[in-house]
């Protein structure tokens, strides 16, 4: 319900999704009137015994106080949901809804692997022949050496869920040379060469996000929110440029058409929607997060991940790894 | 001297831009021999009243601390070029070296503008249709309001010096809203507010680097040149995987090449090599620092940055500027 658009879109690519998961269930928590009068204008039917509506008297609004929805929205779409994966009836909530609300919420309904501190949000790029995550995306500003040193195994257990081990870890700096950087991060770096779990290949600049010589970058949650954000509008930027050169002239047009059928799947890592779905890891339990105003295809995409995570589940991979650690 | 590579293509690329340039006049300064010895394979004849060799018999090391150049090495050809800026010889430097030691060396041999304690790294970044520069992009890994408000001066003089007036600066953050980001960016953005000299937005995300809505992107060091160099990684990313979308056979390697031939403007954007020359601003002169790995039509990138600052001299109208508001 707490997204930046009405919630029929949400709805829509729900519907479609299950159209093309046979396997998956989905639960839709939010006010059952807006959600029905959604799927009145979708043809549902042949999904409806896998979609299960579950109405919700309040929600959390974008501008709430993470603190203050904690206290006073125990009603709300957001919280039934999480409570759901809490009790085991979901093995996975995705939230298009306000990030610091959702943050405090599934900190206290499902609570953080113990060890863990403070979760993070974690994306995993959008690079074909290699695996990249980057964490901390925003929710811890600034991290200490014990923060940075939890996102390094909190981005390898997510690398190993998917088949890879050992996961090869950077910690992003300025440069890759032993000297550079802050106390913090030559603080860090000591540490991390301690790491077992996984391959620590010390820093890597910014670029390492996309060259594949890492599976994970470790970054407090400002610079890894600057550089995501910087790559997102760059593509955006480098897709609308684009798209004037190829309306200059009807020759340019007709090639522009020809290209983007033979290079679909290229063109589509111009559109930062099409990687919509960020993972708030260090939870008990599988926690997506939407961006508020994507459309379908990028509410579809983080359905993807969160049904994807719900299979994989890292949540438990780092249950066993830090339970094995004490 | 101190580039990765041998001087060979720093010179050719010397040559070619004078050979473009028909008022400008370059001074190579570094060893007399392996200059000559450059030129000696390049047609230079007809540019060569135009070019002068200026004999140096230390080089900076890219691995030389800044603090131990900046006292062993003042026979270096680093700092008899800055030498050579601020008698008044020559109206730019360019340097392929040793960044750290180019800033400290600058800042004795130039000095810094009056008022401005931190020099900054900047760089105009490759949109059309709008100006933006980012700052800072590694020369202070962490700073504090005053040097915030510094770069936002620094970035504004360089945008209005391109004949754009009042720029638009905005403050790096994790979100638009008042109430984002750390104690210290709502520090800056109060006193940012005051600011007469140019037109200040607020925050901006790491988007708005590419968007048009500002004209100066303020950030520390670290989070500028983790962006930068994500944003870098990203096009090289982008541009390796096309080519390979259009190897796969012989009518998509034609169209590759028609395409290739009639977006040229657009493919170059992916080819950060071009958009090499970036700016130590705050200084009494102008100073370029380029890659030190950049091939020819990137050290003539940055010769172009430095032909162009020359002409605008923003260090003079900071000159103006810091002391009109004493």
């Amino acid at each position: 319900m707490g997204g930046d658009e009405s919630p029929h879109t949400f709805v829509d690519a729900a519907v479609i999704f299950l159209q093309h998961h046979p396997f998956v269930h989905i639960i839709l928590f939010g006010d059952q009137a807006v959600i029905q009068a959604a799927l009145h204008h979708l043809d549902s039917q042949s999904v409806s015994t896998r979609l299960t509506i579950r109405h919700a008297e309040q929600f959390v609004a974008p501008e709430d106080k993470p603190s203050l929805a904690l206290r006073h929205k125990q009603k709300s779409s957001m919280w039934m949901a999480l409570t759901a994966v809490a009790e085991g009836s979901a093995q996975a909530i995705l939230s298009p809804g306000n990030t610091g609300a959702l943050m405090a919420m599934a900190r206290h309904v499902l609570g953080s692997l113990e060890g863990i501190d403070r979760p993070a949000i974690c994306k995993r790029m959008p690079i074909s022949r290699s695996v990249c995550y980057v964490l901390d995306l925003g929710a811890n500003l600034i991290a200490d050496v014990k923060q940075l040193q939890d996102f390094a195994l909190l981005g390898a257990a997510l690398v190993e869920a998917e088949g890879l081990s050992p996961a090869r870890v950077g910690l992003l700096n300025v440069g890759q040379e032993l000297q550079k950087g802050t106390d913090l991060l030559q603080d860090a770096n000591e540490s991390l060469k301690a790491a077992t779990r996984f391959q620590y290949l010390g820093f890597v600049e910014g670029n390492a996000i996309f060259d594949g010589s890492v599976n994970v970058v470790v970054c407090d949650g400002f610079s890894g929110n600057v550089a995501l954000k910087a790559c997102e509008g760059l593509a955006r930027y480098l897709a609308a440029d684009l798209h004037s050169y190829f309306a200059a002239s009807w020759t340019k047009r007709l090639l522009g058409t020809l290209i983007k059928i033979l290079a679909n799947g290229w063109f589509k890592r111009l559109n930062p929607d099409a990687y919509n779905g960020a993972l708030l890891i260090g939870l008990n339990g599988i926690v997506v997060k939407s961006h508020g105003g994507a459309n379908r295809a990028g509410f579809i995409a983080a359905l993807n991940v969160a049904a994807d995570l719900a299979q994989r589940r890292p949540d438990q991979l780092l249950t066993r790894w830090l339970s094995e650690n004490r």
